[in-house]
């Protein structure tokens, strides 16, 4: 089924409003999850809807989020998300952090008590759409063993950062600490083909070509102990930093119940505080048109700046229209008719 | 031959002495070289004396740093190094943004117009010891071709994070945006072993298993895009936004002419601004004994927090000496002969 952005954004805040979400914060949701359909990453869309709704449900994620500074002094601030909605409270604390960059040049929240916040590069955007250079990492519940270990331990602890570039589109990184995203060793077993070595080992910790052992074993981190410890050192940023939990005391999105513990790290710079914005923008265009203009591997192939596929898809989709997999939909309309909701169509 | 650190440190002081540096610099350059030998990183370490000492002979480096801050913003500075001594620039920024931190919480400083300055945790090391959180990030010379491309374009633009860890030493992440570094390709190639695929790529930047193919062509980034467009963030922090050269417009250490451009990117958090130093470092102490106690994939191993190799090896150096492969001492004996500086014994 295609549908506009708008009819989901519409679908999904209706369905957060019926679950005693504020109706802006309810919107706010909504859009982060279409924004990532937008993108090309369904994996962080609107089949998170209803993970969400029953940490909201439960109880354990709370419907109205009263987050607060506890520490507000100057260029940095400590949040407590008060185990609120993670992209509302990344949402506050990236504007916070935009707001102290242009006070101060530099900005920086660190958040405790939140909760999974999507995409991370849907806040680290609103820093490059406002002349700055935002990063933003959080961490998360434990995916990864440490490097030679066996048992899960730390998260995968995404991090993003997003630069304006002047007439492009932002520049923005937006990764996990691991080797390759899970859903290639889903499609590897449906393939029927095995992995290469170092994306996974199976649950004894051994190495695995074989996908279903890597799934039901640990994804590897990025070139094996230098992701393992940008991994652990997202975590004491995010967790230890702000006062929040930090290794394998975080509960994912995945759990209906059980507090988050999740915290997040912000840092906002004001790009002019540092040289003239055009200049820089110059040169961001400059750097864009040489990673353009460089020969490709495979004659006739096209080479991408960081966030430029993701711009492109937001184009197409805000044009054709979001694909939406049959059962998706079959799912989102059984939840939202569950809650009096008026169903995708 | 072994020797110890002082022997080592006083040989390289001697040697930058002869070739004009000031007696301080000097030392200071000679420790950063000794602290990688120190630290089991050889590559990083005094074999590397006389790459310097070349661009410091030919004049592409000067001898007399006079670096200057060119912004002087309360949290924020920015640096111009005016081609002196990439070590000694690099402290002066870290320094400055211990300092800035300690003022304002959080402190920025952002580098041009410096030089290759080895090992990246040898100043987050500083900001470390002195309780807070540091962060360095450096471009460098061309070694990386954009994702899909064939030609380099960007350098391998390390990064580094160092935070205090209570009892233990400090915990420290420097890694480059690599795959693998340059050095186990020479080491298959000696053996005459064949290199995973996704190591690296042959001249033409086709996927290759042959270690010499790989040298001839380029080390690929950490899990393929992910590395790259980390890579490109990292030249976007240390050469963009600090108005230096970037990609390719950048001369490395190996070269001993030119303009180096390098510039580089740093932030200092002062933990007690967050929160009380002890509740961080309690934390810091159970995120490492969590790390220690995890069960390992192989029976008897040992598991490592990031930086805790390094911080045995340099206990053990200490104690034992320093072995350097003799065709390395006959090389630093011969350049300091000629320099009329004591050699090695």
């Amino acid at each position: 089924m295609k549908l506009s952005a708008k009819q989901l954004v519409d679908f999904c805040t209706n369905a957060y409003i019926a679950m005693g979400v504020p109706q802006a914060d309810a919107r706010l949701l909504a859009d982060s999850l279409v924004q990532a359909e937008l993108w090309g990453h369904p994996s962080h869309g609107v089949m998170r809807t209803f993970w969400y709704g029953k940490r909201l449900q439960s109880g354990a994620m709370r419907a109205r989020t009263k987050s607060e500074l506890v520490v507000d002094a100057g260029a940095i601030a400590v949040m407590d998300g008060n185990e609120g909605i993670g992209q509302v409270i990344a949402t506050r604390a990236m504007q916070e952090a935009i707001a102290r960059a242009e006070a101060h040049g530099i900005g920086v929240v660190a958040v405790r008590n939140s909760g999974h916040f999507g995409t991370a590069m849907y806040y680290t955007r609103m820093a490059a759409q406002a002349g700055c250079i935002g990063f933003l990492t959080t961490n998360g519940s434990p995916s990864m063993a440490p490097w030679g270990g066996r048992t899960k331990l730390i998260g995968n602890n995404p991090w993003s950062i997003a630069a304006p570039a002047g007439k492009y589109a932002p520049m923005m990184l937006d990764i996990a600490n691991t080797v390759v995203a899970r859903g290639k060793l889903h499609v590897a077993r449906k393939k029927g083909e095995s992995i290469p070595l170092g994306w996974a080992v199976d649950k004894e910790g051994r190495p695995t070509t074989d996908a279903a052992e890597g799934i039901a074993g640990n994804i590897l981190p990025f070139a094996g102990h230098k992701g393992y410890a940008a991994s652990i050192m997202m975590d004491v940023l995010s967790g230890i930093l702000s006062g929040s939990h930090f290794a394998d005391t975080i509960v994912g999105p995945y759990s209906p119940e059980g507090k988050s513990g999740v915290g997040h790290f912000v840092w906002v710079l004001d790009i002019a505080a540092f040289r003239p914005l055009a200049a820089f923008e110059a040169d961001m265009e400059t750097l864009v048109e040489k990673i353009k203009g460089s020969p490709p591997a495979v004659k006739g192939d096209e080479i991408y700046y960081p966030g430029e596929l993701e711009a492109r898809a937001d184009a197409r989709s805000r044009s054709e229209g979001i694909a939406l997999p049959d059962d998706v939909v079959s799912e989102l309309n059984a939840q939202a008719t569950a809650l009096g909701v008026r169903s995708l169509s």
